[in-house]
């Protein structure tokens, strides 16, 4: 049945850059960064929707930064498919202007949000879980959100209750959306077994989503049809600017999933899809030294993760290094990211690693632009 | 009377370089490493000695590695001086040469033995200590040696035990020379109060040395007088490789300056000058961090000392870093030693910096000789 849908991915690939400071910088986030692997984050991500469509069909929203560094690395989406915000106005705006562009082409087709700077190991179960994910948003009014079962009490994420399965056994119904909780809940919500942690990506038809935007944001609605509108005439860049500084700065999740799911869990038509693949969101240095070690890719003996031109450990364990073109000497030190770039080198605690955000705020607030 | 005396510099300068890797290698070597402010340490060694005499009456006996770079540094030095050991034959047969050299040309010119690569702080009380260690090394036979006072039960270094003073008050009889003790006996000599560290400074008339080589070693020194007396010759390389390498592989304090002690204290002729100066041997990088931040050249408020291109500290303290190219940021870590260097990065513990050599040693093993 799926071979018939009309699938269209859209890539997500905003964002800053902060947190893989001092390899991320503005104009090469994260999402452009060959972090795990040969390629790109990004390139990663649309290489593994392969199977399921054309790369032609896929759309990207970016920003102004990355535009081009994407299009270099995207040859097989279309130029005017790559659409930069003029300014960030966090996810609901993006996947609504999608679902508006999209709806004026075909309003069945199913649109599938993807962040673009994950990393999923199992690329079989991840085909496996999206086609059934496809189906369920294909027929009628369904959204689909894809959940990560917690293996930890993790307070970075979104949760998502769920209730009970869908009569073909598929999926789940959602009973609700929450916010990143606190330790003590999060812990409650990891024994619960019930819980999901909400993984960005979701599938819906160009219809439900444009419609469920009219629904929750009736203020924003209008301004991105507007943009949607103009698309592909040379008033496109002029209207784009002066109606998406007016849409409300919001996520999708909070603007649209969570009013969605306090209609009731069989009457949302929400529903999660438990994912059976390995899946890392790269939240940090930190995050991506433990993605590497798990899935074994890099891991010496003693744990430390190198991508070094060789490396040397002398009692020395758990460290995250990146320094490609050098050889590196560890001696006595343990638990740290090591992260040279050719302008600037980062040394932090393993745990510390969320705090490189705030190296980037000070060199900002230093006026070293030259760095960020 | 220090004045109308005859001094001749004798700068020690070999040595494989392997305790400041990834600076230091075969080639460039600790002692022509700016490791301490603009110049290198053998340039300020040569410098620090010009209000003494002329820099054109220095020798430095270094070795084939180290040669050309020290020639590079040292332009006021008549090439013939730098002399190049075939092999390493440690302190002995180096002193024991320039003894030979320069007892040839005026026997009571006053050698004074430097090591290259010390560090001293306080150049007026530096020369003051040395003007009375020449007036004492040019009256008779005698053997000076500047000694340093133990701030620390160190066990890296040799100690001085010390009788009484001189009738003129400056310097101080030597009871005996002992080599590296073991923690116990490191203490007691620091609570005794009379014992200094061997600071490798000697000075001596060119006949005291030779003659004490001749008494000492009579082995080795007939090599050494038939090298001095080729020099000049165009046998000289020939001569040199033929008969250093036969020269016994002894320090001259084990050599010399212990046996001569063990003539007692009033006639062995020995005498501790103690040093008034602050003075390091650089033995490692954690005591290039130590010195540097105890004279204030580069400590920031954390007590990191940062050569670097700018350097921000994110709850991280004492932490040595050079990398001064980039701009280095430093989050939650504490007590390390980071050195960047164009082919090689080195991550050490601060207190694990002396297995710096292990690195260099198993890079040899493993046969990249391009790393050292």
């Amino acid at each position: 049945m799926s071979k018939r849908i009309d699938f269209r991915p859209v890539i997500l690939a905003g964002g800053s850059g902060t947190r893989f400071w001092p390899r991320s910088r503005r104009a090469r986030a994260k999402q452009v960064l060959a972090l795990d692997g040969e390629r790109s984050m990004i390139q990663q991500t649309v290489e593994r929707l392969k199977p399921l469509g054309k790369v032609g069909d896929t759309w990207v929203i970016t920003n102004e930064f990355l535009a081009h560094e994407i299009a270099e690395q995207l040859k097989g989406v279309p130029a005017g498919q790559i659409v930069s915000e003029p300014c960030a106005r966090n996810t609901a705006p993006a996947c609504g202007l999608a679902a508006f562009l999209i709806e004026r082409d075909n309003p069945e087709a199913v649109l599938g949000v993807f962040p673009s700077d994950h990393v999923i190991a199992d690329e079989p179960r991840f085909l496996k879980a999206l086609q059934k994910g496809i189906s369920t948003a294909a027929s009628g009014e369904n959204i689909v959100v894809l959940g990560i079962e917690p293996t930890r009490p993790e307070t970075g994420y979104g949760y998502i209750e769920t209730g009970e399965l869908t009569p073909e056994g598929s999926a789940l119904h959602v009973r609700r959306f929450t916010e990143k909780p606190n330790l003590m809940r999060a812990e409650e919500f990891l024994a619960a077994g019930n819980y999901y942690w909400n993984s960005g990506m979701f599938l819906w038809s160009a219809r439900t989503l444009a419609n469920a935007v009219r629904e929750h944001l009736p203020e924003t609605a209008p301004h991105l049809e507007k943009i949607a509108a103009a698309f592909g005439t040379p008033e496109f860049n002029q209207v784009f600017h002066e109606y998406y500084s007016k849409c409300e700065n919001i996520s999708v999740d909070y603007a649209v999933l969570e009013p969605r799911s306090a209609k009731g869990e069989h009457s949302s038509n929400l529903y999660c899809l438990p994912a059976e693949f390995a899946w890392n969101d790269l939240g940090s240095w930190a995050s991506l030294y433990e993605y590497q070690l798990e899935t074994r890719l890099r891991g010496d003996g003693d744990s430390n993760v190198a991508e070094t031109e060789g490396h040397l450990a002398l009692d020395a364990g758990n460290n995250y290094v990146y320094s490609p073109k050098k050889f590196v000497a560890l001696v006595g030190v343990h638990d740290l990211v090591v992260v040279d770039s050719e302008d600037a080198l980062l040394i932090a605690k393993r745990d510390s690693s969320q705090d490189v955000g705030k190296v980037v705020k000070e060199l900002t607030a230093s006026g070293r632009t030259d760095l960020i």
